[in-house]
């Protein structure tokens, strides 16, 4: 992936695109507090500007996207650049490949999230009806830009929240490196050489699938039981207790670890690692014992047959991950209630 | 292409098909009169039938058939099957190439414009405010099979309409096939031989230029003119002259010939050989003089600017085109002329 580029931003990279029209795709934050830092180095170009969050990323924001683009009379060689978090490259990166059939975008991730996790594998999609990442197709920007000077527009939750996915890229593929993350002070971390070994994880997965017909999913550990939890907590916004993304899978990561130990893959030292850390650093998430039914059954698409068993993927040791694996109604419960007796 | 058979539907194909769900999607007619002659060869499906004609493939009809394969719980390993013309190619690959970020398709087109057009050369889309394919992807499909008993299903002036890319594919790539077309009788032809022989050219053209980036665009003989005037008569209903495409086409290639003669590259007795044939199987069509300039400003996507040149293919001579050769609004406006001279 030699589009990737780990630099300050600079006029002469924009200054050599072959691009007949630009737009920059901004929501009202990264408006604000990122586009600054990037107007002076562009040539002439357009603004989209769309409501920020995950609610708005669906098909009606989408849209307006698409209408932008004709208005301004786009043709097939014109360029969208994505300023933002995983909302706006996800959404802005669909809108691209399909607009005429497919524009060329850039991505300019803004987050700590978006730079080691979403903007890295060519996965773009919008949600649809409350599903998350249904519409889509799989397509690489022709740049990604990474500049780590953006994460210091950043408040320490948000970065907290991006840097679960790099507790995740230690554990499932590289020891050594969990050994350094544990190590970092989130407030005065020098980010661009620990970005760049995280995103090295995860290129090295995505180049070998990047369709994700096998080991690709591997990056999903901690997400079975982790998007399970923030969707009940999204969908429940009376219990006023939105979790950002990364805090939902800090807890999935406990408890997938959990279940991995059960089933004889991580030793009971590896656990306790593992969960000695993140629990020194996230929330301890209060879970009522009749929302654990409820939570596990959001790991199921079809909340009407969620009986079954699912896959999931789980560490093998500290390092190593395994994909494909079966895990049960129990498992999972068993494992929230784990997670619930080291909080309460 | 080796997705692509020319041959009877037949159940040993179907047999072999490793996807978990499948769905075929229809309009009413297909249903109707097609799909009676693949329900026996099918394992089991789901049918998802949608309303037929251009007018409806939007993302509105999109919504509904994600919808469908939502509700059917279909995951990542299904399948759709596209049985119908163009409009269900079109649109159900666009949402098959976009649920869960893409699954399987097949078509199987019914039409002999979508079994020598359509459904060769990986281009999905759906309209977008009356701009026609304005979002899409290009995606190919597993497989795509051609039998050419659906033609059997077909009143005369829908086999000459999907004829009139026949007489593209000879006029831009195939001299020797130009002088077997216009032998072909569509009320008593043996498809089979004549589909293979289309389809060989359309085939060695998008085979080398997948993404319409040079080549591919000689496609495009008689679409500049054919699309306007096909829009033209698509908008102003009240005109009660909605022609077929290929009708449309067929106007398109006369209009685009006299340009190539009065550019010096056709011949005169070519010229007089095109379009003798042509108007010996198409309606007249009859043009007032104050629709012309309309029916030009309908070349342009943009109807404010429409005084620029636009780029356009035009035949070099008999069995071979030029593409990106620039039409002036004169040259388009003078071969409308020619054109109305011609069946007045």
């Amino acid at each position: 992936m030699d589009h990737l580029r780990i630099e300050k931003l600079n006029k002469s990279f924009f200054e050599t695109l072959p691009h007949r029209q630009i737009a920059v795709l901004v929501d009202g934050n990264t408006h604000r507090f990122c586009y600054p830092l990037l107007q002076n180095f562009l040539p002439k170009h357009k603004i989209i500007s769309i409501s920020s969050g995950e609610e708005h990323k669906n098909l009606q924001t989408s849209t307006q996207i698409w209408q932008a683009l004709t208005d301004f009379q786009f043709d097939r060689k014109s360029l969208l650049i994505n300023l933002g978090g995983g909302v706006i490259g996800d959404m802005g990166g669909f809108c691209a490949a399909t607009y005429k059939r497919g524009i060329d975008f850039i991505h300019i991730p803004t987050t700590l999230l978006a730079q080691v996790d979403a903007s890295i594998g060519g996965k773009l999609a919008i949600d649809f009806k409350h599903l998350k990442n249904h519409i889509g197709v799989f397509q690489n920007p022709v740049n990604v830009l990474i500049d780590t000077d953006f994460l210091k527009t950043l408040p320490f939750e948000e970065l907290r929240s991006g840097f679960a996915e790099m507790i995740k890229h230690a554990l499932i593929a590289d020891a050594a490196e969990w050994e350094n993350i544990k190590k970092i002070d989130i407030r005065n971390a020098d980010w661009t050489q620990i970005v760049s070994r995280s995103i090295e994880v995860k290129k090295k997965v995505v180049d070998q699938d990047p369709h994700e017909k096998g080991l690709r999913k591997i990056l999903n550990f901690g997400h079975t039981i982790g998007h399970a939890v923030e969707s009940f907590y999204l969908e429940n916004t009376d219990l006023k207790r939105k979790l950002r993304h990364g805090e939902a899978i800090a807890i999935g990561m406990i408890c997938e670890s959990q279940i991995a130990k059960e089933k004889g893959f991580l030793s009971e030292a590896e656990l306790l690692d593992i969960q000695g850390f993140i629990l020194s650093l996230y929330p301890r998430q209060f879970i009522a014992p009749s929302e654990i039914e409820i939570i596990v059954s959001y790991t199921s698409q079809d909340k009407k047959n969620w009986g079954k068993t699912i896959n999931g993927s789980l560490l093998k040791r500290i390092g190593e991950a395994n994909y494909d694996i079966a895990l049960s109604e129990k498992d999972m419960k068993d494992s929230l209630w784990h997670y619930k007796s080291l909080v309460d």
